[in-house]
């Protein structure tokens, strides 16, 4: 066996060999849930496997969700990693971990963290120049706050849930061209982005920042985000307060969290910066992007390759600026990159962009078109990133269904009562 | 004895009589925090007392956090407040409680609850309007959406805070009138907002919104809250996106949580409606809003007296709003009204509005003038409601003294790294 390879799928050559390793809560039938990694196909019980080679670290794999292993610490994580791909890729240990193996298909994914905080950013220049151009039609192209610091905005972390869970078309007020009073119904502007999310293990206290080299202190690693956005009951919402409900009703991430440590060979230059850097943000001469390929489908088509490498802002400058005023971080955090857009129509990540807010429809592999997402379209996003010695380094899919609105019928809903004036 | 009074402080006619009995996680020396209720000056420690009276709900307060205690629903918390207005009423408890009495002044407050998501609403008409016009001069005095939702964005959990705890100045990047560039340093606007928060106790599943009217079915109670504000870094920052950093170092929360169902004499009628409401937004004819008087001191100076039955969108409003879109609400959600201002100007409850953006300073007792905050100032929040038979409710005091940055020195921070164009 070589490193690239492992015992337990012999003959295995994608992203999910032992140079990721990623990390995972599944249930068996029956059974509590429990944290796993995986190596092809194949998942490994971490709870079973350390009980047995390094009963130490178990109490970390018996969980219901993964914080309390990312609780422990950068040490601990180089640890256990350390430990995983001795595992995995000495056949010494295939008699002693091969009971502890399950095929994928037999297991059942949980929400792999518990959220803390979730704040998503707005870090793709191409994003908010075509988003700008829509939202805001012959202001600047960029906000005035914008080349100066990551923005962003707390979502709700609520309402993250794990790929797989169907998304109902949600419900809110929206306002349609020409009409004066806002309608309560169904969204007909479903829309998806596609994000990168970094997760925090380790926090940080009260009033100190963490600056943008000690990334890799607390982030403990990297899941693949669907942020669902209705475009009608945003626009109507958003000014002065920002995204609400156009937003809130869910947020898919992947079933797998995938070990910063993992990323080692997929940092690469940000684009060049439009204005000098304040010092809390870092230095431009060594801060760092991640070149991850993500890829879009509605249907098994696929409508958008996103390169994650021409975001603007770097997670290292993410979360220098959220603890930038003082504000702590939790174990659990979640953030999220915004929707990575590049500067070509088939790189962006949402409809939106896209479709131009509706007016240029996409085109499905079944002759079919689409402006927005209709009830039963099924959307995946998958994602990679370079690897060691040519490999490539496996990211969760995001795999989400729309299913139709459970609220009553618009005619009903519409029918606003009397006001008591 | 009567139903107003208690043997436990048998003289005392305040707030914090029988008609309130507030919940507070609180901690003795060297012990681990529990729950607890008062009486006037008095803490009694719920844990020890169910243990001896009731032991089927002991469990419920031998907790860290009210959050198992409300999550057990309005069943329990009903039976629970029958049991110890019965306990504290009748002198024939005194004996079997009285050992488990504490003064208040011996216990050091915990956050009480463990906060799952802080969503902040806008739903005073004269807040939205004043701060309207100081920030967007010149265009329409309410945001368009805003006579048809309460409107709101979410908050950082993380750094919701028990009164007491200090504030320390928070850095951030503003732009200061005729610079071209922003600086990255302490506030030099840091304010407060006087707000109502509203716990959720029961929460509900995703695509099951709830109805205004079964707000008592799902908030457990009351808290007073500062939501410290840093008006130049929210300013620069906030388009389009909304309040990020100018908010999320710091929120303050009262260290007791008044049950909802003391707020019987309280319900009142909410202003006339500007627009018909949306069905999901409940009924004009019987929504109702409450009358909480609040008092804001700086330096023990009143400075405002801003009255909450003048908000606009009810707290029954707020919960089906933000559930309105399918997104589920959790055990520890805290809805803030957003800033309580009345139509007269000693009720606003905030800096910004009563110095209309540090152009009017407020004067204080000892002779002194504020705009914006200065380091050293303390500002205490105090509320209080209509009660049964004359008598008040308590609601807990919000308490928080700035102190310096803890950065370094603006001269240093402001020295931006060189661009790489």
């Amino acid at each position: 066996m070589t490193i690239d390879s492992s015992w337990i799928e012999p003959g295995y050559e994608g992203p999910w060999g032992p140079q990721t390793l990623p990390y995972g809560v599944f249930s068996r039938a029956g059974r509590r849930p429990s944290v796993f990694t995986r190596v092809g196909a194949t998942a490994l019980d971490l709870d079973a496997a350390f009980r047995v080679l390094a009963p130490e670290h178990a109490p970390l794999f018996g969980q219901e969700s993964l914080n309390t292993f990312m609780a422990s610490g950068r040490g601990t994580w180089e640890a256990v990693r350390a430990r995983l791909t001795e595992w995995v890729t000495d056949p010494a240990f295939a008699k002693v971990l091969r009971p502890h193996l399950y095929p994928l298909s037999s297991l059942r994914a949980t929400l792999p963290i518990q959220v803390a905080d979730w704040v998503d950013f707005y870090g793709s220049i191409d994003h908010a120049r075509i988003m700008a151009s829509i939202f805001r039609p012959g202001q600047p192209s960029l906000p005035p706050a914008w080349p100066h610091m990551p923005m962003g905005y707390h979502g709700r972390a609520g309402t993250v849930i794990v790929s797989g869970e169907d998304i109902p078309r949600p419900d809110g007020q929206r306002l349609a061209v020409g009409e004066e009073r806002p309608r309560y119904g169904p969204s007909r502007k479903l829309d998806i982005e596609a994000e990168i999310g970094f997760v925090v293990g380790a926090g940080s206290e009260r009033n100190e920042p963490i600056p943008p080299e000690r990334l890799a202190d607390h982030i403990f690693g990297v899941v693949l985000v669907n942020d669902w956005s209705a475009r009608d009951i945003q626009s109507f919402e958003s000014v002065p307060l920002g995204p609400f409900l156009g937003k809130s009703f869910a947020t898919s991430i992947s079933e797998w969290v995938t070990p910063l440590a993992a990323f080692t060979h997929a940092w690469c230059e940000p684009p060049v910066r439009l204005e000098p850097l304040q010092a809390y943000l870092g230095d431009a001469a060594t801060e760092r992007g991640l070149d991850i390929a993500v890829e879009v489908r509605v249907n098994d088509s696929i409508i958008a390759r996103p390169p994650y490498s021409t975001m603007y802002w770097t997670p290292g400058q993410m979360l220098a600026h959220v603890t930038g005023n003082g504000a702590s971080a939790r174990t659990g955090d979640l953030l999220g990159s915004g929707t990575i857009s590049g500067p070509v129509r088939h790189q962006r990540g949402s409809l939106m962009e896209l479709t131009e807010n509706g007016v240029v429809p996409v085109h499905l592999d079944d002759g079919s078109t689409r402006t927005f997402l209709e009830d039963g379209d099924e959307i995946v996003f998958r994602a990679d990133a370079p690897g060691p010695r040519g490999t490539r380094i496996g990211i969760g899919d995001v795999v989400g269904r729309v299913v139709p609105s459970t609220s009553m019928p618009e005619e009903l809903s519409a029918t606003a009562s009397v006001a008591r004036a």
